[in-house]
């Protein structure tokens, strides 16, 4: 079995070790780049010795993508969010992701995964599936494929641009709005994209 | 006369040779990070000798601050655009948007800050500095300051998600979306935040 496919659970030692690996290459990968990023300083920073974590995830490569994966349960709750009725779905959607935000698990990954797109190719190009297969894809909104994508992409744009100032960016006072100041202001828009009209 | 302070003018020799080395930085800080640019990379990347990027930039954080400055008028261009009638206001805000991706000049500038954003503080610092001086500072929305500033910053995290999605992670179908369809699209959302209930 190679190391790359290893799923280690979250409570055994190899879980708890591989956690702090990623943990800390996620900082690593934001904050310094790829290209300014090493196993060995990954490796540090966890304190680990930096075989351990080319017996786990194989190369840089291999790091950077586990680092990158979203948890399933996400997947899940974004894929769970669609199903909600219309007139619901822009409250859903901004609840969706203040939730993300705020879970010890989902949000670094998503910080990461936003930060190192901005440089990444390998990371944009997740970071597009992502969207294109999660964010857009389960949606039933609009008259035809076309208007469908659309909609999805507008609504990922408020979205997207709403956790960069909040989360990211960190701009006052988006940043320090409660989460129902959020939802008040923004739900109506997503609600524009999708049912109003947009052409 | 510190180099650093020196603005040379497009037509000379000195201006297209500093235009050339900020191109090169742009790119390099935007897709290898802050740690993975060397100023001997950007100098081989523009062709010139790295003696004259330090000459002309002083230092790496030189280089990294001119790469990064939004040109005068663009500045301009949006405190202009803020002075619009509030009907017109969202219309007005799309299109600046728009037309500044598709300069030659400014539309680099701006891919360069928001990719180097996401990872480099200073960058970060800068655009948190522009957003909220130049975006926000300047528009006279809303009934009070907090009001102001919070509608000043929804606005912002529209136009700047919908900027990640157009022009840095290009994501379909709101990558090749013609301008007429955004505004048509994102324009009424624009406006609900100029002028709607948001709280």
């Amino acid at each position: 079995m190679p190391a790359r496919s290893l799923t280690p659970g979250p409570r055994d030692e190899r879980g708890v070790l591989a956690a702090r690996i990623l943990a800390a290459a996620r900082e690593a990968f934001a904050e310094t780049g790829w290209a300014g990023t090493t196993i060995r300083a990954v490796a540090r920073a966890a304190d680990v010795d930096p075989a351990l974590v080319y017996h786990y995830f194989g190369s840089k490569e291999g790091l950077l993508d586990a680092a990158t994966n979203p948890p399933q349960r996400w997947l899940e709750s974004v894929a769970k969010t669609w199903t909600t009725p219309v007139p619901e779905l822009g409250t859903a959607l901004v609840r969706l992701m203040l939730n993300a935000w705020a879970d010890d698990e989902i949000g670094p990954v998503l910080r990461s995964v936003l930060q190192t797109a901005a440089h990444e190719p390998s990371t944009r190009e997740k970071l597009r599936r992502i969207v294109e297969g999660s964010l857009m894809g389960v949606s039933q909104l609009g008259e035809d494929e076309r208007d469908r994508l659309t909609r999805s992409g507008l609504i990922s744009s408020q979205i997207m641009g709403l956790a960069m100032m909040r989360y990211v960016w960190k701009i006052e006072p988006v940043a320090s709005m409660s989460d129902d100041e959020v939802v008040t202001a923004v739900a109506p828009n997503l609600q524009q994209y999708i049912e109003g009209e947009i052409r």
